[in-house]
This record gives structure tokens, sequence and C-alpha cells, in this order.
């Protein structure tokens, strides 16, 4: 039912490509980020998974194909033929690509699709659009958790984001190390930990804070986490405290000097018997708040992270394209030969020929260096492939990574980044950001392509 | 199916409401924004018809009951009376909302929901969500509408945003005034204009520019427009006229300096007898971009805006609330007494009771006062009362409404703000942003209530 999740013009194409005998023709497109946003030292590779289900179930039915044949943009190109290859459509490609929660830079193509050109073309805007989404969040997210050191992060956006849009962001922060979501239907749909306190509606409901304390209490004697803020922070926890005392799981602080008042009231909570009981922190927090909070000593064990985490909200949009590297003549398999595509207009070039990313790593297990190399072309045995096969022929490989593998690996991912990438400061560096570099190979392959290009002879 | 689509916490809330024999009371909540972002001088009201289908349709599965069941937070609450009720769950309230399309400011609530207290509470999430985000891109995109002046809009971002979230930005683009979008999911399932080009990855898959055109001509001969900045943008541009001819639809520059490209490709198609081709410009494209080529005087027909219209890139989260306003003792229509609610913490103040928002115009029509009063409250017969009825027990009172209805509110709603809202300037002006006044009534009423808040006795 995604079929129509995409630009007119991947239609157009693909009627344009069918018409012209040229919808077999075996292409390569690799999705790749130009320059990292600014305020990002480095990206965790997200949407994959996401991707991967449109491409296994897409299909076009009746009714959507009824539609595009009645736009007038496409009124030329809806033939009887082309209606039965779209009623008829399966993606048939290979796909290789970056594994969710794999930190990667620029120009390292995280997704490389392999298909009849028809397939490539249509596929772009839905695989942009998933990944450029789920990895500015996920990137965004890396930023919180790693500011928040052993306090655990919940990511609490859902109000703040697109209602579906939210619940790809609550798997996205999981993924790369928050501790749960409030999002109940992320929680069902990817086993996702579910995690919440009482509310300021709940007091407001009630003529007194006393009287919706020991309500909660009544309902929930085994999972009381009370929001203390609603009147006097202090008073508010002294009365938690008194109320659902050793039962008590926790407090929820959600506006004030939040450095402040967690040592007031931990110390509330301590002298109460309430020394299990958790401190949770909410309230316009992002990555540089905590790091705040945790250089004065704020004993805050969860941070509740929202609106600036579901929205990515320095760095909103993620500037991912999908671009032709190669084209063949003949269908695959029928030994024609494949051209190099590559773009050189300023600021928007591209590499031709399809890639892999190889990983270098110093003695301490660090990230020390990237190379974009040929496919294929032969690397040191020390450097690690990024690019995974995923699909063969439109078929998975190997089933579903399931989120708690992404979890462990993007742990790894930033824990195998060095100093410099895991700062979170916003001030640019001196000198540039970590970039990949391009092997001996690709770099003779571009200037190949450029002089054939620049020489006014096209692509081929 | 989109009952799990909130967090955790409602659905505690709901529980405990339920076991407190406090589910039927009947509450009022209400939905507005505290401050108008930074970079916004109006917002546009959205997302109202997806939260009053969300009202209509809410209901809770066997799986999902199973799941919240399954859940340690709700292990104590979720009995099998309470079971009994989500499966009975219908939303039973009355529903007033200031229409799509509406220009609104900071306090002034967008949504007013009274019903029993456990459904006005389990909405929130939901109705946050779905109009925080329409909301914020309607905004946006109306403050490129404005910028383009005479020149058509074409929302083009589905590649930057959440494969859902594009959907709903481009209706909300639409519905601000932009002539059309790419999107095809949106052009079927709201009846929007579908707009598109030929793209560069057409031209990259033929061996020639020249190659590409005839081709793409030869397929589409009544609706081709050309993306010509592949190579040479001027060379291209006379090449699409000599193609195409009078045929040609259009050409679209998506590279270099736009102002002057747009001037000599309009010499060339003009020279070529391509008068009634059209320009369309795209690429990194702004309100302030738009304003500067039309100052420069650019012959641009048409704008396509993606990434930074569908992100609101400049103000990416809105920071709408949702809060209780008036709670009754006994459930609706028996007779109870009701109360006001109110915060008057710093920074997060509401106001007590249920409101209307009056709306009063200078002679002109433009835009001269907001006032923010009691519902009820007698006005001027002059005001506009900016909130409707929408539902009354949990059924519209009348059809959902055409996007072409709220097309047209957005544009006269535009038309009717004094220019100095209509400014895109970013620069803080001298002085405070618009903001509603509050009514005579109102203001004695936040003082009783203050006074009974403050003096210790909670709300009640």
């Amino acid at each position: 039912m995604d079929a129509l999740h995409t630009d007119l013009y991947q239609l157009t194409m693909a009627a344009g490509y069918f018409h012209r005998g040229m919808a077999s023709r075996v292409a390569t497109c690799e999705l790749f980020v130009r320059r990292l946003p600014r305020r990002r030292r480095f990206l965790v590779a997200m949407g994959l998974e996401r991707v991967v289900r449109y491409l296994e179930e897409l299909r076009f039915t009746e009714e959507q194909i009824a539609y595009l044949s009645a736009l007038p943009a496409l009124a030329d190109a809806m033939t009887p033929a082309f209606c039965g290859y779209l009623r008829d459509f399966r993606f048939h490609g290979d796909v290789w690509a970056i594994p969710e929660g794999t930190a990667f830079f620029a120009n390292e193509p995280v997704l490389r699709v392999t298909a009849p050109l028809i397939e490539a073309q249509l596929i772009e805007t839905f695989a942009l659009s998933a990944i450029n989404h789920a990895t500015a969040i996920a990137s965004k997210a890396a930023r919180v958790v790693l500011a928040a050191g052993d306090a655990g992060v919940i990511e609490f956006g859902t109000r703040r984001a697109h209602p579906e849009a939210a619940i790809d962001a609550a798997r996205a922060a999981y993924a790369v190390g928050c501790v749960g979501t409030s999002n109940l239907e992320a929680g069902m749909r990817f086993g996702i930990p579910v995690l919440g306190t009482a509310a300021h509606m709940w007091t407001m409901a009630h003529p007194t804070e006393q009287a919706a304390f020991e309500a909660y209490v009544a309902v929930f004697p085994s999972a009381a986490i009370l929001l203390v803020d609603t009147y006097d922070t202090l008073v508010g926890a002294a009365r938690a405290a008194a109320i659902a005392r050793d039962k008590l799981k926790g407090v929820r602080l959600d506006s004030g000097d939040l450095a402040a008042l967690s040592v007031a009231v931990r110390r509330i909570l301590d002298d109460a018997g309430c020394a299990s009981a958790k401190i949770v922190a909410s309230g316009d927090l992002n990555e540089h708040r905590i790091a705040e909070l945790r250089r004065a000593g704020a004993p805050i064990d969860l941070y509740g992270v929202g609106t600036d985490l579901v929205t990515s909200i320095d760095a909103p949009a993620l500037g991912g394209v999908y671009k032709l590297v190669e084209i063949g003549d003949v269908e695959r398999g029928a030994g024609g030969e494949r051209t190099p595509i590559a773009k050189f207009s300023e600021g928007k070039a591209t590499l031709p020929g399809a890639h892999q990313v190889h990983r270098f790593r110093d003695r301490s297990g660090k990230l020390a260096r990237d190379v974009i190399a040929l496919e294929g072309e032969p690397m040191s045995p020390d450097a690690e492939p990024l690019l995974a096969p995923v699909m063969a022929r439109g078929t998975r490989v190997a089933p579903p990574e399931g989120l708690d593998a992404v979890r462990l690996r993007a742990r790894a991912q930033l824990a195998g980044l060095p100093d410099a990438l895991l700062s979170i400061d916003d001030e640019p560096e001196q000198g540039a950001p970590f970039a990949a570099d391009v092997s001996p190979r690709l770099g003779a392959l571009v200037e190949t392509v450029r002089a054939r290009v620049v020489s006014g002879a096209g692509q081929r």
C-alpha cells in the first residue's frame, strides 16, 4: 500500500523507461549524505529495516493504477501495457547497506541498490524519506545518550512529532541507546520498553496534591513515579515519600532549577527511607542541558527527552541523496557493459561506480580512517567493509535484524569513535570534519569519467 | 488502530480515573501554544480533520488490550473491569475548534474538548501530535506562499520528511496556498494536484542530454517539463526548446544563480517560440530565497520548495500543549458544579475555564484585536468567534470540510492579516509579538482561581 508514497516524477520516469525499452537495463544507485549537517560529527545509520519491508511489499493496487491513469501528467504514458507492468510490479533488485546502528560520514553510501533501471528509480523517494528521517533522529539521540553517560534517557517526544513519525523516532532513539519510550504503539510494534510517570493533569484533576498522590498510589502501589512539581517541588517530594514510603519507585521533576532541586529532592527521599526511588527529570532537555546537569553533579537517574530529540531540532533535515552511479547497456547477467556515471556540478559532485566503504581502526579499536573504494577493489585485510548484503534478487538474504542487535552495534560503534567525534560541542573545530578518503582505483575512475563528461561526450 | 499512538501515562491515568470512580466526571481541556515560535508572526491552524477522524475511530483491539495487560507499569490496573472498559471504549465528547486554515496566536485555544475525564485525558497525545505537526508545516508554508506572491509554490519535500509525515505536510502546504505537491499518495488521498518535472537521473541514464530530452518528449509529447541544468543550463534550455518546440510545457532550473539563469532562459525560450513554457525553479529554496529572487525580477513561474517547508526548518517543533481548564464533580448534564482549573507556575501559567476567542477587524477587514473570553461571555456583535462546534457527544456535527474550503479560508485569513504580521523578516521587532487580550470576566476569574491556589487550598 506504500506504492504511492513517492514523487510523481518517479512514475513519470518509470513510464519513460518502460516506453523507451529501458526498463530492464541494470542500474546501480547509492544513497549518501553529501555533507554532515552542522552540529553533527557523525551520523548513525537508521531506517534500513523500513526500506527493506517497503521493497518486499511494494505492489500497485488497482485503485492506485486507476488514480495514476487519471492524472494529466501521466496521460501520455498510462497505456494498457504500462498498467500491466505496474500490476505485476515486484522489486527484483540486490540491496547492500551499512547496517542500522553504524556510524558513518559524508559521501559514504549507506544503501546501494542494483536493479532493473525502472525499479532502482521508483524506490528513490521512499528510501530517502525513511532513511533521512530515521538517521537524523538516531544521530541526534546518540548525542543525547552520550551526554547522559550512565544515566538513562527516555524518549518522551511523541506529542511534538507527527503521529507516525513519532513511532519511528522512538525506534531510532531506543536503537542508539535510550532505555525506553513513552510511546505505546512503538512499544507494541517494536518491543521497546515503555516508561512513564504521573502527569500534571492527574494532580490538577484532584482537589489537592495530597489527594492526587494518595489516589495514584492506591491504584499503582508497585509502580508509582509521582510528578512532584505542580505546586512546590520540595513539598511535593516530601509528600510523595510520606505517602508511598518504601514502595515509591520514583519522582519526576519537570520545571525549575533541576540541578539544585534534584540534590534537595534526593536528600528528602533518602531521609524518608526512599533510597531506591529514582529521580526522573524532564522539561526542554537536550544533550547540552544534560551535560550541564551532570557537570553540576545533579543526582538524576533518568532524563526524559522529548521535543529536541524527536525533531532533531538543531539539524531537523538530513540531506541524503540517491544517485545513479552505474548503468548497464543490457540486462543484468547478460554480460553487457556497465558504464560508471557521475555528476561534476559544483557542490553536487558524485562518485562514479558501485562502492564499498572500508573502515580502519587503530590498536585501541577506535576509528582511524574510512576509505570509499570501488566494489571488488582489493583492500587490506585489516579493513572492515561497512556495506553488507541485505537483499538478493528482491529477497532478504537474512531475517530482519532484531532491535537488540542494532542496539548492541550502536553501543559498540559509539565506543569506537575517537573522542573528538564524541564531543557534543557545537562550535566548529579547527579543520574539516572527519571524512572518508577515496581509494586509488576510485580516484582514477573519477578522473576518467570527468574527462569523458567534460569532453562533451556526455555520460558515454 | 490508532489507540496506542499515545503516551503510556495517558493509559496509566485513564486506569487511575477508572479505579477511583472518576472516569465519567466531565472535564474540559484546551490545546494552545504558549508562545509563538521565534520566526513566526502568526500560526495557521491545521491537523483538526485528522484529530476528528481519530476520535471517531478510536477503539482498542483485543491485541492492544493484551499488550497493555502485559506491561509491568500497568500490571496493577488492568483488571477485568478496566479491560472491559477499554473494549467498549468510544469517544463521547464535545469538540470545538478553530477551523483549519485560520490564523491564530499564543494562548488561543485551537481545540477545546469537553468529555468524560478519562476520554479527555486519553486523546491528549494524539491531538497534540497531529495538530503540532500540521500547524508547524502550515505556518511555514504560509510564509513561503506569501513570499512567492503571484508565482506558484509546489511542495517537493517528501524525501526529506518521514514517509507518512510527508503526506500530511503536503496536505498542510496545499491547504495554505501551494498549488500542488510531488507526493502521489497525498494526491490520491486528498485530491491535491500532483506536479513534477523530469529529473537528473533521467538525463544521466541516457548517453547524452540530447538523447534524454528526445526520449522524454517522445513519451510525454504534451506534458514535458525538462530539467535543463545537468550539464549547462543555457545549452540545456536551448536544446529543450529545439526538441519540444511549442509543445514544451516548461523547464526546471535546480542549481546555479537562479536569478540570472532564469532571465537568460526566459529569453532563450521566448526567442525559440516557447513563450508559453513555464520556468520552474528548485534547489534549497525557502521564503527568503524566493523573496530575493522576486526582488531581483527573476521570471520564475513556479517555485519547488522541499526540505525547508516540510520540516519547518527554522521552527521545527511547535510547542502546543493540552491542559485541563475545567472539571465537574459529577457527570455532564447532571447539574453538578464545574470548577475552573489553572496552573500558575512561571512560564507555564494557564487560563482557567472554557474559552472562546473573539476576533475584531478594522474597517479594511484587517485583524485588529483578538480577545480570549469565557465561553458564553457576552461580546460585541462585531466580534467574530473563532471556535466552532465540530463534534457533539462523539459525533461530527457536519461532514468533513473539503480541502478547497480550507484553502479559501486560508487565503482570506492571510489577506486579513496586517502588514506587520505578513512580513517574513526574521529579525525581532520592536515590542512584543501580536497577542490576544484577556476579557474582563476571564481576567477576574484568573484572580479568583489564583487566590484559591495560592492560599494553599489547591484547585478547589
